[in-house]
């Protein structure tokens, strides 16, 4: 008779809600479908590189964990096997230790493994797939930013945070006539700044896709002063930059090679001091944060994570190893990882820009 | 020189999340890149039909309405120009007075008329369209059940409503140990209740398109009393029925004339009475009703309607008449108006339903 | 050396937002600061009655509760020790077998038991007081109709969700000039009603303490008519009736003698259509039911029932049996469980009734 | 016959969610009841010191007003009749210009001016009192620091923000195994603080009340790590320091003289860097600013606000001028405005701080 099928389970990168319902998905149609056993990776790659980094996953621990944010499995944005960090002669120094991954998934006797993560776990994957382990993965990012997918989980919970917290900052804007600059997540894409700014009605909204230049902003904020609507809200990427400016975040050099970690470097504040120096009224940053990333998801965000945890399993039956799931149009299908890259942008040219234009939405470009 | 366009706007049918977005995308975009001006027609059709029914709508209306539910414009669920009702002898009778409707629209010197709504309101502007008027249309339902476009603004905030209240029956449900039953919206197709059920984690959906019956709910809530989860979340939507049932609403007639109107007719108390019967715990039915459709749209509905808002006005500049605007994959395209019906149904052999019932979820018919 | 002291916690009635914070505060600060063991009692009273109906509750059973709604111990609102239902002869009949809770709370090596719940709870517990048990309570009411004590908790995330289902029945009331009765908690007393009628804009509030006439009621839905206000919010208590009417609840009978249960017996809808007789617009009626109770806690209702928690361990520590925690002003007292009635009720003269009607709320009483 | 009596209302101060509430029921109420007439102050007392700064305050204002954040009057936390700001020789001098505000008074015809607002609002309508204003006021902080009221409305709101983010940081602080620092406000006073790290259960909570040392939270922190639940939560008002060392808060100096004002100095980003020092696991810090104020009020502030406002015509009808409301225990009462002053402070040997303690709460003093 068949040995019982065992796979483990990992969540990589910044925690993201929807992860706990994936997980969640996974396990139930797993078990009671497949009668598949499942092992829980803990924080990450890092659960495979020490010991006691892993342990038996179960229906039980998938109980009420639907609705909540975060990952019941841990996660972490530095382990990687294939940059490993290890102290040597009292100094840290990074080693590819992926044999040590690949060892202790023969010895926890998986099968498969389930990468869920970004494009940095993600690729990991694809690495390890070329050293024999049968991965598929599950791309997972709040910024909306990865090839082979149309949407990922986690984007409409924090389109919806940074949609309220426009909504709040117009009451102040309005009762104070000042000038509110909110700063949001997406260093690379201005997804999350383009989706709130336009369903929170923001006057300016600043993406890394489209550099700016502070005097189309200060005449619209004129425009607005000559029309007595004299407050105004701008959304803010945290990648947005001025022409030919720097991007305006900061590489933090720290003391583990390799582990240096980009750091929100003010984006909304470069924007709002440029802003103040040539207009009337008061300007305020507010950064959302990590509060962009926290709480229960959305119920479209527990839908798609449920759908992308049930499509994995058929990707896993089907043996179509080093691929992940991605939403096209409205079907979930298998993309292989080959071709996940953090590439996604907002077309400046397309519908949804030319429709902001056309509301009377300003870029900063013209 | 040419004359500036004036362009009619109406709202039919329930009010819906994300009208008043729409509104103000049209009326935003209309003024600032076309040069147009408009016409609101108060409580749909009904506008067209009386004096005193229209007024000049402009940018000054569209303020602060992004985030709110409802519709500036007024709506109504009856007045239909073709059915028109009026008082003779004492007693109602209906006449087609859509001659009417057409005089007023040239006496209003439009150019045209966006028709926001669903169904109803779409088939009534195709009739227009076929005695002259320039009509174009925007779909609109909340149970998301109409052919020709891919989802419709207001379904998303009224899934958000409906699994927030899943949520919080879990917590009585649990600390009672009972049954909840849950009716939601969905006379004819059972979206809200699928998606709701699967985002929530209900036990047992029942949906108009698969009729159910009693005993494999029975055996379901049996299950989960031997594994010790003795309380269970129902998710019914108003439209579904037991195998060879009625459907369970109920046509009231009224005195007026071809105004009956089809009530909410207790799916959800059918099958609570049906399961109590069976089973020693106690059950309990909450009806969601108005609450579905009331307060603000979310995020996504805001922009969906946005853009709806701002598509229409391309078949207004491209006199591509008789046409709605539908979503199509992630693109907003024109569609005729003949095409759309109310004909949208979960599939019942789908994915959804699929990995609904491999999470263990049942749908009483089997 | 002194054994260690070990306290057996309940919580009976009615789920109620609050519940868990007040059990968590209770076995931490127990734990922490006096060294107390504790005893979870399942189902209410039941856990007394019934073998294994009792468990060790530490703090690893509190962790992540403070947020979640229901009780992590279950309720009941039926088992009574003092009228324990029992078959004989194949006929329910019911008993004072009182003598197993004592018994059971002696062989549980219990030296006091907390009970936290409403009045059924809470005479009970006095009761058992008298038969040497070393009680002490806690108020819980989501109704606000205990007396001693000035509020408790639940009642404010009842009174957040009725005012937020006010807030979106206006969209609807407003956008189809309907007039939208809204039927909220309260069988004997209005504070829900009121205080979500005040808080949310109603034209109209109905309660127990004020008999209303239908007349009143018509003549200011008129007046709004005639100011062009064609659309009105009523808010109405489930046990609000008019003047010489039978309170509109039903007593069930039911086969398990003692048990018979009061039902909600349509108060919304009584006065809806007595009410709609008499106007041209359509009457509109929600029953908010379980989804006033279900959910997560306020913010200052977790406060509440986070004191109430810590408050009654100082009880314990003096030995204060029989004595309940209850508000006072701004502080939290101790207050003998022999002057606790289910007797609150709203002042028909007091402050908030007068500030009502000043603000233009008809109670429908002139 | 008697002239109507006509009365001015103004806003001053930081926006605050409930003066919308308050300006209706004063209006609503001051209509209905009394006849009186209203004007509109713009943009707290600027509005008394420059032309157009006044407008009739009608019934028509107030509709729809009751649920919003922010104030349809406006607001200034600057301008000052008796520190007026002045171009004079191309710089700015502040004059005291109080006459001017008076006269302005009489000019528009006023019986009584209601001034709402905090310390400096409330300050100023003191010293117009003492000039022949017959003012009376309603006090506003969202920091809960005024005397003279037991609680102020906005207070409710702003906790229910804070405490959501708090829950918020909990899942990324519990996925990361990270320590999530939270500064809100409070900069005297660290009510927001206290309440909101019980209500979400944060692991230490420091105020200005208590100055801290970083020696007990680091063992606190180390105690959580050798529990196995490395991660944590701390909330910080923005008003807390170390002992000895100086209010994290800077004065800014501006070009108009008698304007600077005091901005966010990061009281969080100081605890977060000093823990840091001492620790193994990530800090990370947000600032909630601006979204603390914004968005609209709870059903207990608009109730809160409602009584507010509706009461303070009591005072205007019996002449009571130079006083104020307040809420003292469950009763809005009329209190001297000599008597309000900005010292309302935590105690910190209060039973909340104790409580707090006893749940294993740290504030850095030991």
């Amino acid at each position: 008779m068949a040995r019982t099928k065992r796979l483990g389970v990992l969540t990589g990168g910044g925690d993201c809600p929807g992860l706990n319902a994936l997980i969640r998905a996974v396990v139930k149609r797993g078990t009671h479908e497949f009668g598949y056993e499942f092992v829980g990776i803990e924080n990450g790659y890092e659960g495979l590189m020490v010991p006691d980094g892993a342990w038996p996953l179960t229906l039980e621990h998938t109980r009420g964990i639907l609705p909540k944010g975060g990952t019941i499995l841990g996660t972490s944005n530095k382990a990687n096997p294939f940059l490993w960090a290890e102290k040597e002669d009292g100094r840290w120094v990074e080693r590819d230790r992926s044999d040590v991954a690949v060892r202790r998934y023969h010895e926890l006797g998986l099968d498969g493994l389930i990468c869920i993560g970004g494009d940095g776990t993600l690729s990991i994957a694809h690495r390890l797939a070329a050293k024999g382990v049968n991965v598929v993965g599950c791309p997972k990012t709040i910024d909306n930013d990865l090839t082979g997918t149309d949407q990922t989980f986690g984007f409409d919970t924090a389109r919806a945070i940074c949609t309220e917290a426009v909504d709040r900052l117009h009451t102040t804007a309005e009762s104070h006539q000042r000038v509110m600059v909110l700063e949001v997540m997406g260093r690379y894409a201005g997804f999350l700044a383009l989706h709130s700014g336009l369903a929170g009605g923001a006057d300016v909204i600043l993406i890394p896709e489209i550099p700016y230049r502070v005097e189309p902003i200060v005449e619209r904020l004129h425009r607005r002063h000559v029309r007595k609507r004299s407050f105004s809200i701008i959304v803010v990427s945290e990648g947005a930059r001025p022409v030919g400016g720097e991007l305006s975040i900061v590489e933090r050099a720290e003391d583990v090679p390799g582990r240096g970690v980009v750091r929100l470097g003010g984006a909304g504040k470069v924007a709002a001091d440029m802003i103040a120096k040539h207009i009337d009224a008061e300007v305020r940053v507010t950064v959302l944060g990590h509060l962009q990333r926290g709480g229960g998801p959305t119920a479209a965000d527990r839908l798609l994570a449920t759908r992308f945890g049930c499509k994995v399993l058929d990707l896993v039956a089907e043996g179509l190893w080093d691929h992940m799931v991605g939403l096209r149009g409205s079907e979930v299908v298998p993309v292989p990882l080959s071709q996940t890259t953090k590439e996604r942008k907002v077309d400046p040219n397309g519908e949804l820009v030319r429709f902001a234009r056309s509301l009377g939405i300003c870029f900063g470009d013209a």
